[in-house]
């Protein structure tokens, strides 16, 4: 029942609430957002962790000015219920419903987009310059886990940040985990400052010590008073954060409500960068999460009483992780390197079996991308398993770090597609276009299981400098039994001498062959070019479109710059004087399903069918 | 005369001389760094700063098995100078000469190429690493500038490195200084432990004293003692390096070379990961570099006894930021943002005129896009000057925190294009290619001055979401009288009715120029398409290629994904049953300088009448 919260419309009516009752109010938000996910799919673990933090933020700064920007994004649901969103909460991540992250273009509430790690010290700086010359009133609050503080972009922001000369809020929720255990030096430091409740208490007391002993000799009241001096020093500049130009606070107890509106209220009055270190717990308030708060991250819809999500068994994650460990123990110069994503990655089994060679650098896709090329350097073959949306982050260390420096290392580029419920900061429909514009890079794009071990081995084992294998998100789709792999750069299916020609590659190929079945009812015959490895395009896949009369080519990707274009011009090039069709996509993807939204790009079997039969009568 | 030098082939080498000797060594290359630089342009201040440490460092890391990585790579010409490359060093920056930086085709010596900003922490992990899993011996030295410490990778090197559990050492090469004087809390930071070379004499004081007063009462000396301990925990964790798990030596005076060298003996034998701080002088032994370290951080060739380069006047950055200014006086929106670049890219008087809306970030270019972001969601619009191969930095930053948040903001983007003399990490040839793969951009490329005015005022005024102008290094090329700017999405210019169509965009319409007159005199007369607005192409433009025969696209990009594939796909949707050419660059473009490389790369006049040439023949 939501007594409490069905009050609660806009953060200004949490004003009228006990502390006892803001306390009940959580449980209801806890039920909600328990409720929601079981349903939709979601984030669960980061969003219950952050009921307490939320509220507290929303009951001190409930003024439209006051500007909470989230880092990552994935702990924002109670945010939005507390915005104006309370009923449409179950709409979220499903097609027209709420956005899983925060969206400027959802609600004024949003300050800024997220989904990718570590913005949020950077963009909060910005809203907060910008309020300082234009002269808006209102507070800016970042709000970054302990995870994203792993980003480099985290540390340049703080680095920027501590040198500004009004409040600014930055609040790390120190929850020991970005997906799974945090990792680094820097997790390491946060456990140890962790511990330190008493940092302040024992800093009064030195001083007071010192100063309640005047009756000691001259020379060692003097030595005393030097130490105290470089007590002073010391502790004042004690943690990371001040060195950085912080005022620090904390560590605070992020689920005691009353203790956290107390620090925000001070916070607020400070006319400096403050930070804010407060103490949550993943998955708080429902015990599965709790226990398991790396599995309750991102989930599927789940059974409420059994914490049991639908079975997924295996997908090309799981499917490459496998094949990369039969690989290794063959071939001891295999390192694999995820970026805080092992589960997500599928190498579990990897990080086990080879734990010498398995890296988890955080969520550091520069320094992942660089420190391959160093391995690379020297004799070994790192496989940096990332997905799709996250490589955007290492364009330059792939140009500067892998491909100039010549050495031989392979990305694994998982989610690369339409990744669904994620929505527009997940797609993964850019890699292909960004390493289509970097030289001597070789590109593999299996729609199948076995065409992933196929692609694997070649990226391995038979390329010179940089390759890539990508793959999407889940499981393959439809595969005709009269398909055969071979794995070449491509394949060919269909009517041998049609001149109607579909060119695709990756998952769309299962879409074409019911598009081509559809297409022979209306008596139209294809033939379909499958590229297997998309870059370079094979001269031969060229030199068999250029004989057709209508040439279509359907691309699950970004088109401007895609293979799309690229094969357009190759076949220019060749002397083809057909049509050439081109769909491919042209603008960010919103959150729906997969197939929802494959659909609505016209890029599922009826999309294709419509499309060549729109363009035949014409 | 380089008596002494001349007897150093390679860094073992080093062994035969005493510390006086060495001392004079140095002096001998600042000698020879000065006339090479004087010549040939380059970097000074950078490398008359490492003189000493690259003299110790090769004097202790001597074997071939050890590996220096030099961050940036721009302070590398004493290690060439010690590392067989004495004598080639004449001809650094030339046209089949030495690199300017650090090239691991150049020679075995160079570890790791560089150009790019902290990238070496992370490296250096990498080869560290496979040399553990190699069994390989020798040690892995990272040498990184305080100024390249402002990068994000930087400190997720760090934070990877620290865990490492064997000798790796990191030299932070602490000058004060990036280009100009560094920034940012971190550059605050330094300059505050810069002045405690007490830092160990004052632990062990305060260890000694507590333990020399067993004369005081109990409760006095358990105060006292448990006051040591706080301390002694404190003391170690003193320094941000220190928290980041590695072991902090210094600071210590970088042109001392023989504490250098002991420190160096002692740093090899830690079993840990260390970081020695290391203050040098940028300049050093020149005095107009160091007087003014920042004029002289990349020059071209120069009067040794004067200090004076040739005369540059006006060029492109300084013409763009004088214009920037003028908007900004009737514009309080306008903000400048630049990575620690503000002499190159022309921001100075910008930054001396409206200090409060100037931001100098460091070279963190991740954080520059995303605190833009920030800024223009704040209603301000800031304009992020930087160089074309720095903003391959921001790839997810402009798709993530700029694109999505649809926020307009405007990238001025410098040396775009062919660079010259720093070579393949510098080429400014990407930016076209990886901003046209982002949905609803717009991109000018100006040739000429005026079109860089109009260019910037329609970026500004006229463009929604995200704009960017691009434009060359230095000043335009050859602008023909009767050509007029309209400031229209594209221009024609030359023969009328011709059928044999040039489109191209930026400086190379100059180069087109010349060339149509000489077509002419081969009786080939040609109409010209000269596009402004390049993204996106304006379809005017594709209707006016397409009545003719044969169609030549000239670019100064990369081929895959740039404008030239791109245009031959829109004339293919147009119905263009001509021939198409594309003339682009296709891989990595080393040193020479500017007209070499466009020559080499076909991209001259010369370069075009011979295509056409010889296409017209067949």
């Amino acid at each position: 029942m939501d007594n409490l919260l069905e009050k609660i419309n806009f953060p200004k009516d949490l004003q009228n609430f006990s502390i006892s009752e803001l306390n009940e109010l959580c449980k209801e938000i806890r039920e909600k957002i328990i409720k929601t996910v079981s349903n939709n799919g979601g984030h669960l673990a980061s969003n219950l962790g952050v009921v307490e933090l939320t509220v507290a933020l929303h009951r001190v700064f409930y003024s439209e000015y006051d500007k909470i920007v989230w880092d990552v994004g994935h702990q924002s649901y109670t945010h939005k219920i507390l915005t104006g969103r309370r009923k449409a909460i179950s709409t979220i991540r499903t097609k027209g419903g709420l956005s899983g992250y925060p969206n400027r273009q959802e609600s004024p509430y949003d300050a800024f987009n997220a989904g990718h790690s570590s913005t949020s010290i950077s963009a909060a700086l910005g809203i907060a310059n910008a309020k300082m010359l234009t002269g808006e009133p209102g507070h800016v609050i970042a709000v970054i886990g302990d995870g994203a503080l792993t980003g480099g972009l985290a540390y340049e922001g703080l680095n920027n940040a501590g040198r500004f000369k009004k409040n600014l809020i930055v609040i790390l929720n120190d929850n020991k985990m970005s997906i799974s255990r945090n990792v680094g030096s820097i997790a390491r430091y946060l456990a140890h400052i962790r511990t330190k409740p008493g940092y302040f208490r024992v800093k009064g007391n030195v001083e007071n010590a010192v100063d309640s002993l005047p009756h000691l000799g001259k020379p060692i009241h003097r030595f005393l008073s030097k130490t105290k001096m470089a007590l002073k020093q010391i502790l004042y500049n004690n943690t990371i954060f001040e060195d950085m130009g912080f005022y620090y606070y904390g560590p605070f107890d992020g689920h005691d409500l009353g203790k956290l509106i107390d620090v925000l209220e001070n916070a607020k009055n400070i006319d400096h960068p403050v930070l804010l270190h407060v103490l949550t717990h993943k998955g708080k308030g429902y015990s599965y999460a709790e226990q398991n708060p790396g599995a309750f991250h991102g989930i599927a819809s789940f059974d409420i009483k059994t914490g049991k999500s639908q079975f997924t068994g295996e997908n090309f994650s799981s499917i490459f992780g496998n094949h990369l460990c039969t690989l290794a123990a063959n071939d001891s110069r295999i390192c694999a390197i995820t970026a805080a994503m092992q589960m997500g990655t599928g190498l579990t089994g990897f990080a086990k079996q080879f734990p010498e060679r398995f890296f988890d650098t955080g969520i550091a896709e520069e320094h992942a991308v660089t420190f391959a090329g160093g391995l690379a350097s020297g004799g070994m073959h790192p496989v940096f398993a990332v997905y799709s949306t996250f490589l955007q982050r290492s364009y330059d260390q792939i140009i500067h770090d892998a491909a100039i420096q010549k050495v031989k290392l392979t990305f694994a580029i998982d989610r690369a597609g339409i990744v669904g419920e994620d929505g527009e900061t997940h797609q993964g429909i850019f890699d292909v276009a960004f390493l289509n514009t970097i030289p001597n890079i070789t590109v593999f794009s299996p729609a199948y299981y076995d065409e992933m071990y196929q692609s694997l081995d070649l990226a391995i084992y038979h390329c010179e400098g940089i390759s890539a294998v990508r793959y999407p998100r889940g499981k393959p789709f439809f595969k005709p039994y009269d398909f055969e792999s071979t794995g070449m750069s491509f394949d060919t299916y269909g009517e041998k001498d049609a001149k109607t020609v579909i060119v695709t590659y990756g998952r769309l190929f299962s879409f074409v062959c019911k598009a081509i079945s559809d297409l022979k009812q209306h008596g139209i015959s294809v033939r379909i070019i499958k590229l297997n490895r998309i870059i370079p395009v094979d001269p031969g896949a060229v030199a068999s479109a250029a004989d057709a009369e209508m040439v279509f080519f359907f691309e699950e990707g970004i088109q401007h710059g895609g293979i799309g274009e690229h094969f357009s011009y190759l076949l220019n090039k060749f002397g083809y004087k057909g049509k050439y069709f081109l769909r491919a996509i042209t603008n960010f993807v919103p959150h729906a399903t997969m197939l929802q939204s494959l659909n609505a790009l016209g890029l599922d079997d009826k999309g294709m069918v419509n499309m060549i039969l729109t363009e035949c009568k014409n």
